[in-house]
């Protein structure tokens, strides 16, 4: 992910009035961002009939039909769009199809086409000699790696890749000696171990958040002052995995997992990725430092790791988290029950004194746009805090069930990691 | 980019007639590849009149025409298809469309569809029992790790990301204090810095030839018995560069450089790019220990970066390189004369016995399919040979201007590096 080097300023003479969104493929003049959040998208279809955009809730909730010129360049500009990262594609006569002129992002089972708004502080006049570099962007200074890392999981029966960062000092030669903690962070439904790294800028997140390069002015909007992150690793893992002989495994049984799928990542993380991480990296490999937090499905899937694995886990977050979704009936798994503080995740929050004095953050956030999810996270937050669990909430504002309200929800919740 | 683990089997009963292309995104159905190398695609694009299958050359030499049945499903079967990694996409009534099922990779300026063609050996029944892994899918056992690395260029006056392998024993506590040498390795026109990891599988690669991991078949079939790759370190940029202001930069105005892009790209290579990696990872930051190759543009690029920069460099290579291509006229930039070993590059080979002692390792090699480039690197190496200069050449049975050459040649090539 490239974020925006020009700056728009429409007033100013001889300013750029648009420029290609930095996710285009390089030379694609198209789709255009304008200084207000309005933003132009652009494709060649000459035998087409209709041509609608589509995309994610902050973009286009609806689909945008677009018009066609007598070059058969088929257009449209939307009305200042949120900020951050979006999904979208063109439906062509009923097709959907990606647009050639955009780099593509793992999301909805597939490749897809993706926009990054620009941040209209970043763009407004008053900044044009002091541009504002967004929290999830690369600032001066030293950066971390994101490294990929192939690991043979026998439970799927199948090689696997994940992501790993390593903070901005992690291999310098007078921290040899040092160990990490580390946050297991999951993408959501449709997508994959990509996501963090790229649609979420996770790592210049990190970096930022680490070295307390975020600026007063994202201080200001973020609702307070920055607080540094300590330094940790971050490993991004494939939400998906299937048993590689289902009809053989013992399986375990716990209503906390929502699907057999989840039990099996849950089997994947715990009894293979683990492993890996703590003996390919220097972890400090014990549960006051290993975190997890996951979006949406990931979400979900932290609690059922986590609440099932309190012996690993001391710090836990959902993003817009499918917390505590009741799952579909499924073969061969036990029915689960509406969610109760007194019974759920086998009654780990039964005993709220021993649960807070175990796990020292549990952390949920959504984005007030995303009205079900946000109000079912007030409720379920309300859930907890009434039988005495210890528990921090935020809400973005403005922004709906898309990566912008993860970012924020990273931003938000790195610092508060392994402060005890 | 994964690989097959399930094997293909006509005719031993119950076998797989077909599976789903590893190549595929999750749950996609199609393409499918047989035993055989045949290869069915379909997609479902139902108000269509003309679907056409194209991609590269060992693929689809020419469009070829798709059949739509009842449902809207268009589809086609290709006979057995060249081994390895081809990018292909759908012409849709004239409009250029990737295949939903598929993953995109970079190439053609664009996200393209591309599909993994497993090896025949791999899938022959004879090998059922004992499936023979490709020697650019991953082994069990130690796996190197390849790295984002992100620096801002001020010659381009942006952030650029490279890619950086580094070698399975790197990060062991023991080798803490243990040096590498780097090989810089670059795609071709079109590409980006993500095609050698993931079209190229340079990490796997790299893995099983510094492991000594290939296979005795895979030994036979390159052509001899398989030495073991030093390690190393291989960096994997992005080709294209720009300067920030092209007016005020004074030109490198050697007529080794084929483009103002090629100058530019050539001046973050050794100005930016260098320094970082020798700052940032245990190098052995020395002509000796330092190679470049790379494929396409990017044998052009080695060329000229290389020779012009024998100081730091002893180490060069060319796949299906474009290695004395005559640029076309461009402003600002001296004319280029015709190849000559006598005065081209600066005069770098006028002096064989000069050159012979600097360059460690000069090594050509293309595909037998690519029929221009391979006669174009017979006649250069012929020309070289001519004046003195020692030179090693290689051409891969069947191939054609495709990744599975540039895999065959990386193979080739690395265990030559660093052994003197």
């Amino acid at each position: 992910m490239r974020f925006y080097d020009q700056l728009i300023n429409e007033s100013a003479p001889g300013a750029l009035q648009s420029v290609p969104a930095v996710t285009n493929v390089p030379a694609a003049e198209y789709p255009r961002v304008y200084a207000d959040g309005r933003v132009t998208f652009r494709v060649h279809l000459s035998p087409a009939t209709s041509v609608q955009l589509e995309g994610g809730q902050g973009l286009c909730a609806k689909p945008v039909p677009m018009a066609r010129d007598a070059d058969g360049n088929w257009s449209v500009t939307l009305a200042p769009t949120v900020m951050g990262f979006h999904y979208y594609w063109f439906n062509v006569d009923g097709t959907r199809m990606n647009d050639p002129g955009s780099e593509t992002f793992f999301g909805y089972n597939q490749e897809t086409s993706g926009i990054e708004i620009p941040d209209p502080q970043q763009i407004s006049s008053d900044l044009v000699t002091s541009p504002v570099i967004p929290f999830y962007a690369p600032h001066d200074g030293p950066h971390g790696q994101l490294e990929e890392k192939w690991y043979f999981s026998k439970i799927t029966g199948r090689w696997r890749r994940c992501f790993v960062y390593t903070p901005p000092a992690y291999n310098d030669a007078g921290n040899a000696g040092k160990r990490y903690p580390v946050l297991y962070l999951q993408h959501g439904a449709g997508e994959n171990e990509t996501g963090w790294g790229r649609q979420g800028a996770a790592n210049f997140i990190m970096d930022n958040s680490i070295l307390g390069k975020s600026s007063s002015f994202f201080a200001a909007f973020l609702g307070g002052s920055i607080s540094k992150a300590k330094e940790m690793l971050v490993v991004m893992d494939n939400g998906y995995a299937t048993y590689e002989t289902p009809s053989s495994v013992k399986r375990n049984a716990s209503e906390a997992y929502s699907s057999p799928r989840t039990e099996a990542f849950g089997a994947v993380m715990v009894q293979e990725l683990i492993p890996m991480i703590d003996s390919s990296y220097r972890t400090l490999a014990d549960r006051d430092h290993r975190a997890m937090a996951g979006l949406s499905m990931g979400g979900n899937q932290t609690m059922a790791v986590t609440l099932t694995h309190l012996d690993l886990f001391s710090h836990i977050g959902t993003f817009s988290g499918a917390q505590f979704m009741r799952r579909r009936p499924q073969p061969g798994m036990p029915s689960q029950p509406p969610f109760d503080p007194g019974t759920s995740y086998g009654g780990v929050f039964a005993d709220a004194g021993a649960f807070n004095s175990k796990v020292h953050l549990l952390w949920m956030g959504s984005g007030t746009a995303e009205l079900a999810m946000s109000e079912s996270t007030r409720q379920n937050v309300a859930k907890l805090r009434a039988a005495g669990i210890k528990i921090t909430e935020y809400y973005s504002p403005g922004t709906a069930h898309e990566w912008q309200t993860w970012r924020l929800c990273l931003n938000k919740f790195a610092p508060l990691l392994f402060q005890a």
